[in-house]
């Protein structure tokens, strides 16, 4: 599984200990780490967390990215902005048990995480447990095994539900603040992560177009 | 404020402490408390946790509640539920910081807490503290001080966003499966709480349509 | 590593689930498990938080134990009951992070569980990872590496401090209320585990007098 | 009540930031605060978690304070050390439920907190819910209401239990490493604040003897 790593202005200080610990567990784990940034405090490209949600939007339904990894200060901001946009589920997670029900209970395709509180000494620990109890595994089996049957019917119904509640993507894109939209892609890798791996041709036609290429 | 309860079929047994709890704690406070259900494990108008997004987004959007207090066995499911509509800001919260800093950072208009993960012995203090640090004086100011610009624009950027990403509510409630969301409007005590309460008369006809009146 | 269980009246019924959970995550580890009760709600030998403490001291001051699990409904009563008798480094852990930190800096030889306070839902997950960060490798190590020096000393002199400050535990089983004691060492399973496992011999001489042998 | 503020040197930078938020959730309830340091990471007169448990266990036993709240990094090691001394029953406590229930069941007369493990951005917010949830009221009253009976009572018990496992507070400290024990009371303030309010005149003539008074 390709898994997209997306940090915020607040937070980027924090993307090595974020992206190091990912990697290492889930790298075992036969699924790779794509780093969309910031890549650092000093990151001259800058993303709030709104931008991470117009990002992670895109990275998920033009299937350059199978999994978000997201965050900011308490995590709920981002969790938000992801949550606004299509074809993204997006769980707010604090600690490996969340991580492992979010998994196999709600089996979105994304997760923010408070990158400030809470986060103290020692907090790579508590990361690398969430990240270890989400990504090893199948997940979307239900949890406990007998009530695996309502459980992913709900998660089908909802599935379902968001066809309706939002508008497509490519609409939305247009129709949102260009500058916003054009900074939530400016990271330094985005341009070689993205076309690399996106699939969907209406998404990457749009952001050729915001990108003036 | 007018502050609606609304639970799941998983955790309906606990209806009476989270309603007990909430009252308890916002009364004082010069808020309502409208329970909207489900009133106990067998309460005959079952709502699964989609179906609390439904209900959350019909009662926010047409004025019939300011705020929204929900959850499902993690949390997860309810806010993901509620996040799918528009008009609606839900948080996850587990703990009094995360209300706190939710209310005040992210100033959305429902919470959804996990009424089954780490809902032990005792349980109901933290639900008392969550709910006192949400619900005390007024949210939005940002937090710390110093950082409240920031934060107050990133929450306007988030609701200009969130204007472009949603269709409207009443096109989406047509469109749904019509059973999924007669069910979420079929408590016991709806129709006299919502009718009492709501003001925006495009939903009103719509609800009154769903109802057969 | 002989690891016992022990747990006392208000969160006896849970020892099954404990019981089960802390066998399948340390036997592949290595290690075994002795299972002191109390062993359900039913069971007639009855042990208060206190005798926890009582019934700790003797298995580890003996031999008969390397690491005692145990617990109450916070987790706190246990852990001061187990700290007031010598020879016992008892933690308490709510969490996998703890759970790794106190193996590695702490090193102490106990744990002392929430088994009702955020004991929800799910709450065997929590427990299995804290028993699997807890277990797995070699403890006392120091966290971070490049901190091992000095936390090692503190342990070291942690260590020799106990040493003075408490009584020998023979001359405190024999002042302690006799009842509190024997009722400490009465559970069902207690003599075959016990005095197939105990090596100090004064200790095992006292508990056999205590048990009127 | 007089509370005593006592920090190690690891964390000792954040004696501010926790004597502050102390000060203000406790004063305006009617209680007094006594800084013992260490006053910042440059504070000369360095403590170690373990002498921490060596001057609570002066505070306490001798009348200089009523209440001493601790901590370290992870808040064990102090709690280990201070439950290693007569007299003394503290509490680990990370959640404003944890500092609730400690105050009601255990009804300590200390608490050890992670002053690192948790402690990221806005920990002063749990913080003051520890402490406000602590000292708010009267302790000891048992929770829930109905089992105040059997909660006293194990509380009577292990008070009379401590009583006969530890060595008079005197005689330890005459015991102990010298340079450790005058390492525990060399900070800046504590003769002042010592002297004044000490009761017990068998401690405070030890004190003055390692004091070379």
């Amino acid at each position: 599984m390709k898994i997209a790593l997306i940090m915020e202005n607040s937070q980027a200080a924090k993307n090595d200990v974020v992206y190091e610990t990912l990697k290492n567990v889930v790298e075992p784990l036969g699924h790779e780490v794509d780093n969309y940034g910031m890549y650092g405090a000093d990151d001259p490209n800058s993303l709030t967390y709104i931008q991470n949600g117009i990002l992670a939007a895109i990275l998920l339904n033009s299937g350059a990215a199978d999994f978000v990894v997201t965050g900011c200060g308490t995590g709920e901001g981002a969790m938000l902005a992801l949550n606004s946009f299509p074809g993204v589920i997006c769980g707010h997670v604090q600690d490996p048990t969340d991580a492992f029900l979010f998994g196999q209970i709600n089996n979105g395709n994304a997760i923010a995480l408070p990158f400030a509180k809470g986060f103290g000494w020692g907090a790579e620990l508590n990361l690398s447990y969430i990240f270890e109890k989400l990504f090893t595994g199948e997940r979307g089996q239900g949890y406990p095994e007998e009530r695996a049957v309502p459980i992913k019917r709900n998660k089908k119904i909802l599935d379902e539900v968001k066809t309706k509640t939002y508008r497509p993507l490519v609409d939305i894109l247009k129709d949102l603040d260009q500058d916003l939209v054009k900074g939530a892609i400016s990271g330094e890798k985005f341009e070689e992560l993205f076309f690399e791996n996106a699939k969907d041709e209406e998404i990457i036609a749009c952001v050729k177009e915001l990108l003036g290429k």
